[in-house]
């Protein structure tokens, strides 16, 4: 690691995507750097925060994400690499179920807001209530640059350029590369999450502001269609030990089977852990993974979803 | 573990499911058994086989299980609960690219035969080729009971009474839950897997006969709508600990979002492994692991193929 030459600010942020929007800093090929990222809410949530505040955010002020940062030479056509160094975790969190989003909006119509406190140096997993004990493991929830197409994009859906991609082992060691589409390539990060799973089912990870340090290289015309990445080590160590509970959804749509194999989940969780639905959901969202165990025994598909039982621990 | 106290030889097969099939036993819950399994082909495929012989066998022949097997006393309504106990590889195994068959099956028209020889320990990785080392954790890619519905139906698609799921965590120490549809369950066990990733993207794993130990326990007037499995430890860690190359697919089509990703990973593996495409793709079958990172931000959803790297070590 190197030490971060310069920091981006958080008041240096903007909401969806615009390669018009004005750079905040230019960086040089193989420069480190501090982007002081807030969460997803901007701060609307709060220690003092509680469900019927969810749906009151001005829709506008959502995911707001810091930068753009101009990287000196970067041209479309080349490829931005982003070794994500460091996370420097603020200690508080939020997870939410927002009327009309998430994987089973249609069975979760309301508000439902759960606060975390966390030690800063990770070392302890964060309580959710009395029901579990979540390991955390922070990561860039967006991280992308701007998209050719002029005008403001929302930033709620990821594009090949990045963006909300919301991908959990975008963490400390791993290296993300992203396909440049404009002039100085015009890096943002935003979004920081401390913990989630694959699929981010109820639609809010542990979201939490945080400072993240990111190496920043650039590879001359190189094709890159969709956003890669690559981990040196495990990525699933810090929750694995105790095994896992998995429910599946069986079928020929994978959208179908992914709620039914979520929704099983849910069901299993009252059950055997004597949890609300709502509790069980966002649950789900900040530790249970989506995974397709098969996608080629036509035409019925298997999504699983698997829990680590270390949380119960 | 107990001792088995039955074998159910593999000349007890059948191929498709049928609730009228004779049954192979009688088993009391609470007892142990053994099945033999035949590989997916029912051994068409020998050490003499080549790429020649893919597309010769009479479709009728393929994916046999054996079994069936009644559990005394199992009534519709029922879970039959099954702790894969133990697995007795051969030491032989195929991997292929069937035209017609596999995810990618429109840019993969050409059959493709790889054969494997293991160690039956398990304690060496499988070679493919001079190109990678694939650790092995044996599994049942199929595992279910007859469905309610009279007929002979087809043993290729997975239904929610279990059958061809492919799910690479049905390995030793796993316990997994079916629900019963029929008098006396009739559970039948086969295409047992030396290794596979999440996906089975290729349309074939390495396809290997072996004997699997289990034991049978019933669970009274249990709803369960899909299969759901537990298991007691860690799943990922024979092939964690070098980390993994990563590719995306991002979109507002899962399946296709799916097809990137791999496509993703067969053109990386080309460039950075010098692989051809055929062998990256088989390879990605028998290791690589479908996830889904994010399924909410609509309208786009993003899935991850993971390949590790302790393959290339």
């Amino acid at each position: 690691m190197t030490c971060p030459s310069y920091t981006i600010h958080s008041r240096n942020c903007h909401c969806g995507w615009n390669n018009a929007f004005p750079p905040a800093h230019t960086a040089e090929p193989g420069q480190t750097l501090t982007f002081e990222c807030k969460d997803a809410s901007g701060g609307y949530y709060t220690a003092d925060s509680t469900s019927a505040d969810v749906g009151g955010q001005d829709p506008a002020t959502i995911n707001p994400v810091t930068g753009p940062i101009i990287v000196d030479g970067a041209k479309p056509g080349d490829v931005l690499k982003i070794t994500l160094e460091s996370f420097a975790p603020s200690g508080f969190g939020w997870t939410a179920i927002i009327p009309g989003f998430g994987l089973l909006a249609d069975q979760f119509q309301d508000a439902r807001l759960h606060l975390w406190n966390y030690e800063r140096d990770l070392t302890v997993p964060a309580m959710f209530g009395n029901h579990a004990r979540v390991p955390l493991k922070p990561f860039t929830g967006t991280i992308g640059v701007a998209p050719a197409e002029p005008g403001t994009h929302s930033v709620i859906p990821p594009r090949r350029v990045g963006g909300n991609m919301d991908i959990r082992d975008l963490s400390a060691g791993s290296v993300l590369y992203l396909p440049v589409e404009v002039e100085g390539a015009l890096l943002s990060i935003g979004d920081t999450h401390a913990a989630q799973g694959d699929g981010e089912v109820c639609g809010t990870a542990i979201e939490s502001a945080m400072s993240v340090t990111v190496k920043i290289d650039l590879i001359k015309d190189q094709p890159l269609r969709f956003p890669r990445f690559e981990t040196a080590g495990p990525v699933t160590r810090h929750i694995d030990c105790a095994g896992y509970d998995v429910t599946t959804g069986i079928g020929p749509d994978l959208m179908t089977a992914c709620r039914d194999a979520v929704s099983g989940m849910i069901d299993l969780l009252g059950r055997s852990r004597k949890m609300s639905a709502e509790d069980a959901y966002m649950l789900c969202s900040v530790c249970g993974d989506l995974r397709i165990s098969e996608i080629v025994d036509a035409p019925n598909w298997v999504v699983s979803f698997y829990v680590p039982r270390a949380v119960f621990a």
